[in-house]
């Protein structure tokens, strides 16, 4: 077992949420109809809007409800695509996948922001850094916050209304300046956002009475980050869903159809690549991923019945 | 044979060089070492970079010389990926497709300018017009050129080496200004470009003047722009093939794997949609269409090798 356990994160998540929420004295579970113990499993797909392999997986995942929620990356070629079908299925739970990176070696793109007003957040050619490091080192804070204002506000002219703020390679976690901007709008927007909690940790003292005292710490969050050779994706994925608890979990996913296109976008990263993607959404909507999670008990809620208990 | 001919341009073309090759007495079949009665043809593919299976057409159309020709819109998405390819085979002839519109309903692009320096190019999400009547009401001259050296220079700085210049939609023929520093930007790159007689005839005197002593009217092009029920693709390109005559031919063809990814980008647009851009590759790259080529005694050439005698 301890072969497949060092690739998968499994790092304790400080899930944001108003005070309101923090104050209640009922669980999570309780306020959404469940007992209190029960193991509640948000399935997010990341990076919506990327493709359009990634749309057409993410949309089979929610038809088939391998996914309880998604999350969309305002900036790239596929947004629009998926916000159209989003129009035709407004029950979808998406959330905005705060975009300050672009880590692909040859498809790139660049803030939806005049590029004048952003120019901390780009590279000689107008396009995002590739890495968080880059984001941290040159990023401006009243940029970000003017990029990452324009990106919900590009969603929701695109008629979609988010269940959630996440951010894309926790770039908007670069620094504590960014984490307190995407708090601010999490509260600003009505919205639940998420950091993981080395990041509070890493926080100025006053900001992080203000984290703790204005939002509240929910649970877990699992991703895969790493395939071992010879382990089943079944198995690399039975080992998270074993590992969790009562409380809210939140395993991550990449999903995409394994094509030409998606092989393009991600040439040269065999992780989180084209057939990584592919082999998380054949796991999520097998019969013996959903027999794993009836196994063990475990309900699949959204970001967007949470949004709409706090 | 009616039937068919009316969706088919053939419009006596403008291919804009410069004058020294004017003052030539050679021919161009024999500047490039052929009988002066030569019917030369140039096999243009547009939209090389609009999406990966738009590259992967182009690349196949290339490789199995189908093709003599294409060009490449800069602002698209996959543009990087075919510079890769490029770099690794330099020997494509490959120009820059000067782009100032969007024209798809879902798959959106800007310009590579800052969007603050091009703002009267640009809708209020900072994409191109979808048109070029649009194009022709809101762009100015110095944004115009802005943009479109800007488009230029990222392909040289991509390590393109291109062969000529020409224009998606016709964009920079909106306007005689825009034609103006079309003409400019081909002399100071040393690059040959196009434009439809009509424009010409359109164009102020001095202009028209300057054009006609510095550039010289090449031949005539095709292409195909509605497809008819019930005849063949191949029947479509026949009556193109037996049209060419001796001098400089071009046929503009658009290229694509027809899959979900080019289903998506062209929703909604039968006409340069999916499965037409296949039916075109797939025509091309035919043995029957190859022979149709040998028996009117066709010789496919390159703006490379044109751009080389001049």
């Amino acid at each position: 077992m301890k072969n497949f356990l060092t690739p998968i994160s499994s790092i304790a998540l400080i899930l944001l949420c108003p005070l309101s929420f923090a104050q209640e004295q009922k669980s999570l579970a309780e306020k959404l109809g469940y007992a209190p113990e029960t193991k509640l499993l948000i399935i997010h797909a990341d990076d919506i809007g990327l493709a359009q392999s990634v749309n057409e997986a993410s949309i089979r995942a929610y038809e088939k409800k391998g996914i309880s929620s998604g999350s969309i990356m305002v900036p790239c070629p596929w947004t629009n695509d998926f916000a159209r079908y989003y129009r035709e299925h407004p029950q979808v739970d998406v959330g905005i996948h705060l975009t300050l990176t672009a880590e692909w070696d040859y498809y790139k793109w660049g803030g939806i922001s005049p590029a004048g007003e952003i120019s901390s957040l780009l590279d000689e050619n107008g396009y995002f850094y590739a890495s968080v490091e880059e984001v941290g080192q040159h990023a401006k804070a009243d940029e970000v916050e003017k990029e990452i204002r324009a990106q919900i506000e590009r969603a929701l002219a695109l008629g979609i209304n988010p269940s959630h703020l996440d951010t894309h390679m926790g770039s908007v976690l670069a620094k504590p300046e960014f984490v307190q901007i995407y708090m601010k709008l999490g509260m600003e927007y009505k919205l639940p956002v998420f950091a993981p909690r080395m990041i509070l940790m890493g926080m100025p003292e006053k900001m992080r009475e203000m984290a703790e005292s204005e939002f509240v710490l929910v649970d877990r969050f699992f991703m895969l980050n790493e395939a071992t050779p010879g382990v089943s994706w079944m198995d690399l994925y039975r080992v998270m869903i074993e590992k969790m608890g009562p409380g809210l979990n939140q395993l991550i996913v990449h999903l995409a159809i394994d094509n030409k296109e998606m092989q393009g976008v991600a040439i040269n990263h065999p992780a989180f690549g084209s057939k990584w993607r592919q082999n998380d959404l054949d796991l999520l909507i097998s019969k013996e991923f959903q027999e794993l999670l009836k196994e063990h008990q475990i309900q699949l809620v959204g970001w967007k019945e949470i949004k709409e208990v706090l």
